[in-house]
């Protein structure tokens, strides 16, 4: 896989609202380090809270990439983003995007990358070779978030777990399987984008063989009990042959995100089949804890929930970004 | 759905074995009245059993569609296949093909068929507009065939379902998700070639809405206990909705196609996970069938291996090609 270069420039277009720059506000969350700061045009209604700045100061800062963390709509683009993405190029940076339109696709970006020999990565389209996974055990440790649903905090969670091993002095990668974790790891593979037949391969190729001691932890998507993605959970989960799983959950949503009809699962109901499937290419896997967004609760009534959750299921049990991931990684170390 | 015309001209090109028209066969052997006969150049290795047939008389006999039900090596086609296939196209024939590498990807046949207007079918290339997955009930019964594993006999088990509906006069449809299931049923879509995202949705597509008596027989892929292909096996599932399962199984199998380090599932195993995840999308879901490929035994063996397991099991459990499926049917009826 070919790996982004940081520093970033993030750039904003002008992007309707905030929400529309949530992959981007990811980026900056978790890698500060490396945006140098945005570029935004008249219009722009988001801010991700760093300086303003040029294409020619971000690369006399030491900016390597622009990227392009936004949502447009429609799925072409403006004609001034595409000006100010070639002055980009011909300034030096290489060029990501997480739209859903591949930047190959328009013909002037095409041509600029090829005269300036710039880089060009569609962070949703897998460019890679990937073969049909094997389920052949391999060396190496590896971690994998699951959800009780989409949208509950998996990558977050996984991100945690590896910020804090690496705070302890772990040897610890993160694996991104979704295009805001493709920024902030700077290489990874959209899985739901790959042909269904390579799933589990991609995973496999995502998380190769490593030192006995070396953990991988994995962005989950989806869930197993989701009607329209499960498929995509089930081959990330069988590639992953995970040793330790996270459950992650959101305690007040009232349905299956995008299907009104379809009710939460249980979560021990949810424990078990993926326990149950995840030991098809890992048997020892097991849960090692309960990763909880519990924002839309009070703090004492998240902590109460945490508490009842942890003695219910005899396991860490933590909101990742109120109370962080400690307990979870000391039945790791 | 755009639907194949048949009946169809079947081309062997210089295939080097007969398992090399393995796709063909099947076929002749499902829609014998849609085969008016064979076309085999010099060095052809295989034979349909059915007669061999120049371009000019197909069309004579009223061939619509010229198949290529064959597998190639080398990802290219040779240039004397080439020209057969353009000569068939300027005769009046529409190409359909189930070759890996696609038709329009070669640029004599392009330009040919945008010539003459004929029709360019590459089976394993889904070419219609999918959509994610919803999960909402449809009206209409369907049956689906899993399996234990890949290649134990979904395919033929729900064609002889299908076959022994119709002959009961029941309202049926056979929906194809593999190469040579589409052949056979002139439309469908190569399930495991979609994007991942779309697995699901795929099948919904497939098997819409129907009236409250219709059957469709749905094709399975793969198995949930594959550590390859079970994201596209779960994904098929849920997408499938399926009110009727029919478990089928090779009994002589050492391990899993293609990862000998991988052992067959055990039957009762295999059949509650189906249950259990096909409940999602359909809390009705019930096994109505064991459909069992005892080929590799003698008769007795067979005949006794199927009378244990419908003791076991309390189903109809039946060799589809050995005793046909009337007895699984019988329950459905």
């Amino acid at each position: 896989m070919t790996e982004m270069q940081n520093p970033y420039l993030m750039f904003l277009g002008d992007v309707g609202d905030q929400l529309g720059a949530k992959t981007a506000q990811g980026i900056v969350d978790w890698r500060p380090e490396w945006c140098l700061g945005q570029m935004r045009l008249e219009g722009c209604k988001a801010d991700l809270g760093i300086k303003d700045i040029s294409i020619e100061d971000s690369i006399k800062s030491g900016a390597k990439t622009m990227v392009i963390g936004i949502v447009n709509s429609g799925g072409y683009l403006p004609s001034h983003w595409t000006s100010k993405i070639i002055d980009a190029m011909e300034a030096g940076l290489d060029i990501a995007s997480g739209l859903h339109i591949r930047l190959s696709d328009i013909p002037e970006i095409k041509e600029a990358a090829a005269r300036t020999g710039r880089k060009l990565f569609d962070v949703r389209h897998p460019d890679q070779e990937i073969s049909v996974g094997k389920g052949i055990r391999r060396t190496g440790k590896r971690l994998l978030a699951v959800g009780t649903d989409c949208s509950v905090g998996k990558m977050y969670t996984a991100l945690a777990v590896e910020k804090e091993m690496k705070a302890r002095g772990m040897d610890v990668g993160f694996c991104a399987t979704g295009q805001t974790g493709i920024f902030i790891a700077g290489q990874g593979i959209s899985i739901d984008a790959v042909v269904a037949d390579f799933i589990s391969g991609a995973v496999e190729l995502l998380s190769p063989e490593n030192k006995p001691d070396h953990w991988d932890i994995i962005e989950g998507q989806g869930s197993l009990f989701h009607p329209s993605f499960a498929g995509v959970s089930l081959g990330l989960l069988h590639g992953a042959q995970a040793d330790a799983l996270v459950l992650c959950h959101e305690p007040t949503r009232l349905h299956m995100r995008g299907t009104p009809h379809q009710p939460l699962p249980d979560l021990q109901d949810c424990m078990d089949l993926n326990l149950k499937t995840a030991q098809l290419t890992n048997p020892n896997a097991r849960f090692v804890g309960i990763s909880v967004n519990t924002s839309t609760l009070t703090i004492e009534e998240g902590d109460k929930y945490l508490q009842e959750l942890a003695t219910k299921f005899n396991l860490p049990c933590e909101d990742a970004y109120r109370t962080g991931v400690a307990s979870i990684v000391d039945l790791l170390q």
